[in-house]
């Protein structure tokens, strides 16, 4: 009797918390099918992804927005777009993006190689043929892309420009956290099963601490949070539940960047998700737990940029 | 008779040509008494070169315009600043610019620490403690300025920061040019004897093919150059002799990037400044004497920004 209910407790518990889970990051991200890595792309991708030159004001490149040399994104609330106007919203970091299905802070795609089209778009200032034609323009590029994309009657075209884009960013890995490392301390554990207790996880769940799907924020209007950040300003307040790893180093905080520190948007968090109000011990808890999240990050050696012309 | 000839030509030749003589570019450039350089020093000036967020916009960084995976700048005619507004000239290279002893177009600053005053009072929207500020609240940088410069009351200030950037500036060496190698073919030769005999090395002579003073351009007024180019939009049009060390790669030209090709900066240059029309085969020459310049720029590794608060 005592095992029956076990038994019943584990599938009823497993199948209520299917999200619930959480797991340590895969040494290696998936890779599509139909864009395989191999050493050439990743380091055209890597060049594409540093060169300013092909975006229409040329000052413009991926790791504007994206940087690589600490949180994969820039740390502003809002960014201005190489057409002078500002986004909307914070930048995600490309940090272990290769990870994840679903990508803008409103899920408009579900891998690397669609989502990079958005910033494409941004580079060309509304059209993603005038960075292809920049691309072409730089003899190596269009030499390099003939060599990898070799059976196809068109190599240098957007959907390979973000086949390329994609296999470097599927490099972009921050391994061994000390949550992957399983070294937590006493607090860390602490916040660890608030994490879960509180209910964190019913979205932050996962190896990436993501649903990975859309999530209405704030669940429980009404909040002082809510004012004080505007968080209800966009009609449908529904947005991609971001990754948690690497969370200490993304300040600001939510979709519009409106909170500062870790601890404040563990509050808010608590307060908009799941209506509870933590005690300051355990938002200090949350946030230590949350720091062991920070992977390592693999230092970028910079390519070389092909010349403009012969 | 004969030897008494030849002996005051040589002192005659060697008096007037006396800014005329090429030489290759010494191993390590001059280091300034007051700024030793040191492992620390180089590796803080190389963060503080690439981190976006000491602007006042965070967005900019002395690696914005100044890209060390190609030219040493950005192969732009004009450049936004952070104010938004655009640059009337075209960026200098960083590259070996720790052998020079003047710096802007103007001419303006005469050390690598005074011309990044220019920059950074750009990163400050005009005023440099507005940097200072933004370096100063990042916990690492605080902490770091006082390790370095151990011995000052201040260590954070406007000055040190030009010192650790220039510090890295310094260490920006694109040694192993052909030239410097001795390893120029028939053509090239045929290039470099032009290059003495039109006149180029009145201006671009020494290890750096710069007199590293101001000149005025053009010398010679009237020409359809003049027109096309827009060369005396300027009242005062005297310009810093720019180095023609990697020019094979800092396109667009002068002082206006108004001219895309190497070639025909070669003809505008003998026509403007020597009055001379050079035939079409000289001119390839030249060109393929002057790609001869292009040494070997040292891959950088990205450093490791810090966090933006503990």
């Amino acid at each position: 009797m005592f095992f029956r209910i076990v038994l019943v407790w584990l599938f009823v518990s497993n199948f209520s918390f299917a999200y619930e889970e959480l797991a340590l990051l895969p040494r290696f991200p998936p890779i599509p099918a139909d864009n395989p890595q191999s050493a050439e792309k990743i380091h055209l991708g890597k060049q594409l992804f540093f060169d300013q030159r092909i975006s229409e004001p040329q000052t413009f490149s991926c790791a504007t927005c994206h940087n690589v040399m600490s949180s994969g994104e820039n740390n502003l609330r809002f960014s201005q777009k190489p057409d002078g106007t500002f986004s909307r919203h914070a930048v995600p970091t490309v940090w272990n993006s290769a990870y994840l299905n679903s990508f803008f802070w409103g899920g408009g795609a579900s891998s690397l190689e669609e989502q990079s089209e958005g910033p494409l778009e941004e580079m060309g200032l509304g059209d993603t043929a005038r960075v292809v034609k920049r691309v072409a323009a730089i003899p190596y590029y269009a030499t390099t892309f003939k060599t990898i994309f070799v059976d196809e009657p068109v190599p240098l075209n957007l959907k390979n420009l973000t086949k390329a884009l994609a296999a470097y960013e599927r490099t972009l890995i921050t391994p061994d956290s000390a949550f992957d490392r399983n070294k937590l301390n006493a607090e860390e554990k602490s916040g660890l099963s608030l994490f879960k207790s509180v209910g964190c996880i019913n979205c932050h769940g996962g190896a990436m601490f993501t649903s990975d799907t859309l999530q209405a924020f704030p669940v429980y209007p009404g909040s002082n949070y809510e004012t004080k950040y505007k968080l209800n300003l966009e009609p449908d307040h529904k947005w991609k539940v971001p990754t948690l790893r690497n969370i200490e180093l993304t300040a600001p905080y939510f979709h519009n960047g409106s909170v500062g520190s870790l601890d404040e948007a563990v509050r808010v968090m608590a307060k908009t998700q799941l209506n509870k109000d933590l005690v300051e011990g355990d938002v200090k808890k949350l946030s230590a737990f949350l720091k062991t999240l920070t992977g390592k990050q693999p230092i970028q050696l910079l390519p070389r940029l092909p010349k403009l012309a012969d």
